[in-house]
């Protein structure tokens, strides 16, 4: 068997950058890295092309009887600019202390070979595992998976096939505190843009005749939110589900800290809506979030300019049960019913991205029909962290968004266990990005007992 | 005597720019043409050292008795990008029609050489002219007149002698109507910044939390006017004075088309208080203008960041009787009060400028105790325009700010007689500018006629 340590090496040192085209040969080769491990470990690997990246299939079959798991990962890295902030050169893996450093540590390449370490060494030790394996390895991810969608559509009837999605491509709070990311907020992005007079005008000749366009987006921005915290959008919560106890219980067994959280941000106070705390906010609400606002002079001093225009940049995060597609509809109805009259507004779709949910077996909300297999994953998990971890799993909303796990299981009806990997600590997307090789370690004990146990009994 | 139009070609061939380091030489040539030029009409020249660049006091002394006028002017430039724009280069005059082109042709060269070349013919006329002329010609208009509050404060004894000033800096809605500028507006700029977080944040790990910027700014602009159009700042409006009818009817006389303006701006409706005409509301109301709004992201598409600042930049138009320092501390009274909690606001102050207003005799409120210099000027004035342009000259207030004016009311207690000699189709500021070779030659006339006038009787 291969030591991961050093195959994780190998793989950090393809400079994998996938949205910046001078990287091809890193992509390439990364991509042939996966592709040549899995194949030596036994897999039928298909390369798929796709319009940008290839997305890498790597199949173990066997008995139509046998569970059948996807795990997910990607091989594709973030910039890892600005290079000379880094310690040692962001594609030369260096151990320091139980850490490697190099970009793609943690996010995802350390993660990924986690999964596959636990997979080579499980069917190593039983090669007969009754378990039916697909990889799926994308390399599009860290910009936004645009092949991915017609990907799942055209492999929906083999991929549908299979029982859960299994991958670690999220976090956990501390080294002994394992997170099953139980739901993902979704996503609707817009810009709205106004325009005024012709051209920027004196606003000594002209102030005073015309309504500048900063101030009819300043109103109408201003009229998104009631004062103490909510969407002003009629019909923005309706399909917001009411949180169940335990999912409050959960949240409260983190134990997260106000006053921390607040000196982490750097604010004074919190802005939640009333009874809601914080960290209640950012799992179970939807927001709208102005991201960008611009218009007229942006230099130093003061420039007495009418501004012929101005836009702002707006994203909405979903929580579960709520349709994209219906919000984006209310949001675009409710900013035309407020356009101001003298300015053009146009309003200009960016991209959504579903909400998901999934509830571990045996809680008040779980669904009466939950795949056996994927009852059995989480008890596997459950077990396994305990005993590895020395603490149970919390199962936890998070408020950010990977819209392909929604995708995966409207395409093909399948949930996901994401077992949280990296920590706070690790730099995702900065500069000196590590991964925990302690927790590598732990990770794939737990990646092995959790596969045992969902192959067929 | 020399010939005015052979003198300005000579004059804009000194790229007089100011603001620009670079035009060293052409600044001092111009400086040395102005001085050279009225030394040779027989006046004390001082060219008086500032901190930028030097201001021409030239003086032509007399009887004490004699009234005494002084002619602001101003030698500097915009600059002349984007060059390419320009038919013919922009510091090498040439003449195509009635029109002469050239960076400072109408601003304000061709209107100082009017009243140079209006002076130097009556004194050759009259040598013995009982008149006491002291010409005022700046070169840091363009750049906002850093040195000529100090220069005045320093010269006030000398100066406040005289009767009124006499320029010519504002412009005519066309060549058969002559405007004299009744009023300015004032001004107060201003930045406010909000901070929220210690740094950017991903909208959707932190999103729902806490106040961004961004809202906190629009939350505070919107409610810096009702939705009628009017500033909302209590006690904004306490000192504006009503509008008296002859003002009105003055401006009826102008015969601006509505339709026409809107068309000019390229908007489909005005945005006025209730009553209030567009023309009217540009003279008589004052404004708080948003100049510019920027924070969070500016590019293409989408960022989901909560951005950790935002700014605002605002200018308020203040009219006649109108304090800045007590708008100011209004303005700065109100958003501090509606500061929203959970971000830090910093309001930095920019600069002020005073509001003017002049009435000429006969009026309704002509001030009791006028100058009788500033009344027969005044009178002086509608008897040359009527016969030399065939109408008489509107008495109108601007939406614009000249606040060297004010300071001069409000240091030396004079007036001024703003008599405009620019055209829309000028070009000010932009390629292309050029001054009507028609209006000159009727503005050295009528220039004429007026200082004949207000010599001792």
């Amino acid at each position: 068997m291969f030591d991961p340590v050093e195959k994780l090496k190998e793989f950090i040192r393809f400079p994998s950058v996938s949205a910046d085209s001078k990287f091809k040969d890193g992509m390439k080769g990364a991509q042939g890295f996966v592709a040549g491990l899995l194949g030596s470990m036994g897999f039928a690997v298909d390369v798929v092309k796709t319009d940008v990246h290839p997305i890498i299939l790597a199949h173990r079959g066997g008995d139509a009887s046998w569970p059948h798991v996807i795990i997910y990962g990607h091989y594709d890295v973030q910039p890892a600019d600005p290079l000379n902030l880094w310690t040692s050169p962001a594609f030369e893996p260096q151990i320091r202390g139980n850490r490697i450093y190099g970009r793609g540590a943690a996010d995802n390449k350390g993660p990924l070979l986690t999964h596959i370490t636990a997979v080579g060494q499980l069917l190593e030790q039983n090669p007969k595992l009754p378990l039916q394996i697909t990889f799926l390895i994308e390399g599009e991810e860290e910009m936004g998976s645009p092949s991915f969608l017609p990907f799942l559509e055209k492999y929906q009837a083999t991929l549908k096939k299979a029982d859960f999605v299994f991958l670690s491509d999220t976090g956990i709070p501390n080294e002994t505190q394992m997170v099953i990311t139980a739901g993902l907020r979704g996503l609707v992005t817009l810009e709205v843009e106004a325009v005024g007079a012709k051209s920027d005008l004196h606003s000594g000749l002209h102030g005073g005749v015309l309504l500048n366009p900063i101030q009819a987006l300043v109103d109408l921005c201003a009229s998104l939110h009631t004062p103490d915290g909510k969407v002003n959008i009629p019909g923005y919560y309706d399909d917001v589900l009411d949180v169940e106890p335990w999912e409050r219980d959960e949240l409260k067994k983190l134990g997260a800290n106000e006053a921390d959280y607040r000196k982490f941000l750097g604010i004074d106070a919190f802005h939640t809506p009333p009874g809601i705390t914080p960290f209640e906010a950012v799992r179970f609400f939807p927001t709208l979030e102005f991201n960008g606002f611009g218009g007229g002079y942006q230099g130093e001093g003061s420039k007495t300019v009418i501004p012929s225009r101005a836009f702002v940049k707006i994203s909405c995060r979903l929580v579960a049960n709520q349709d994209p597609e219906k919000i984006k509809a209310l949001v675009f109805q409710t900013i035309r019913s407020r356009a101001p009259k003298g300015v053009k507004l146009t309003i200009t779709a960016g991209h959504t991205g579903l909400p998901y949910v999934v509830v571990p077996p045996g809680r008040s909300n779980t669904p009466k029909n939950q795949s056996p297999v994927l009852a059995r994953a989480f008890r596997a998990t459950d077990a396994a962290v305990t005993e590895i971890w020395g603490k149970a799993p919390l199962y936890l909303r998070e408020g950010g968004s990977v819209p392909i796990i929604g995708e995966i299981k409207r395409v093909l009806g399948l949930d996901s266990v994401m077992m949280g990997l990296f920590l706070p600590e690790d730099n995702l997307h900065a500069p000196n990005e590590s991964f925990n090789l302690d927790v590598m370690k732990k990770g794939i004990e737990t990646s092995k007992r959790i596969l045992s146990a969902i192959a067929k009994p």
